[in-house]
């Protein structure tokens, strides 16, 4: 095999996104040189487009093409806001439909062990935004894991003295879980939030 | 959020890669719209690069960016060739270390289901091959499943009248096996394949 070095470069680069190992990046590299080339070509041209035209919207931190997300364009009425850790986080949650607000995102979370402070998160503008849009709730959706929790329980006390409401996503049973397998942690949070049927 | 078509086509393509679901393809695809420039036009160019460069090897089928590959050039005294479904196979055989003949890759193995006879493999330029380069014996290196026990039958059916030696990867416990653990069949082809200590 002559001067490969072009096969194990883009292994190389494929072991970089984070949850693919060597054998799986080894497949892809494979696939991509079995794959023909106008694939190939649109693939890298994608990848190339997506990461030049994705912003973040200048409001609320969120994916957009544009100066500003069609989602605080569309909700600027809503006094709601729901805080989340990524623009991933929008998504899901938009796909749900249960929430017609608007988003702010922090862009990571507190995270004393990656050397991650309030300070390094999208903070700031949340606290400015409650006051000039006059919010009337802020809902918390940080993952509920040590990280999650710390990130929401600093935010409640900054937003709580300004006497807006701070709420949090309900922890309980996720839908279609079998009780004899879910973790004692989840099964305590949903017997102290039961609710009246 | 406006106009992110440039996000889905990056996780379709994504998608496009076999063993990557769509929640993985979201997560690569986001990665690389949080990841910087450089390393993203790195990667798609890596991509072009690798499909642009990597032929496939006159000789043997095996991956070269010339001509002919290493491998055979090295190799050409060689009177062994070892059968494998593709330049992977290749790769994970030189790494053994094991092994130090010719290669010769089919581009695939017999399968009805996915509508592959033998004349859709590189299988006519090895039966040219046994014979002008005077292979003395054929290794086959098929995977020990339903299309590839088929297609080394096939191959040996083909080659075994001209007399030469034709022989198969052993078959039996892998390297650090539990015996409680290991399916029957193995156990079965351990057993008929035993040897003398």
């Amino acid at each position: 095999m002559k001067n490969l070095d072009c096969i194990s470069t883009l292994i190389n680069h494929f072991t970089r996104l984070s949850g693919c190992g060597y054998k799986t990046a080894e497949r892809y590299a494979y696939q991509i040189i079995e794959s023909d080339i106008d694939f190939v070509k649109s693939f890298a041209a994608a990848m190339v487009n997506a990461k030049e035209r994705v912003k973040f919207c200048k409001v609320c931190g969120n994916f957009t093409s544009d100066e500003d997300c069609g989602i605080c364009e569309r909700r600027i009425e809503s006094r709601v806001v729901c805080v989340v850790r990524d623009p991933r986080d929008v998504m899901a949650i938009e796909k749900s439909g249960a929430f017609n607000g608007k988003y702010h995102v922090l862009h990571g979370v507190i995270s004393p062990l990656d050397k991650k402070g309030p300070n390094d998160l999208n903070l700031k503008s949340l606290i400015t935004r409650v006051r000039d849009e006059q919010i009337e709730e802020v809902i918390i959706a940080t993952n509920p894991d040590v990280e999650g929790e710390a990130t929401a329980n600093y935010i409640a006390a900054l937003i709580k003295p300004s006497g807006v409401k701070v709420t949090r996503l309900a922890q309980g049973l996720a839908m279609g879980a079998h009780i004899e397998y879910v973790d004692e942690v989840t099964i305590g949070a949903a017997i102290t939030n039961r609710v009246m049927i």
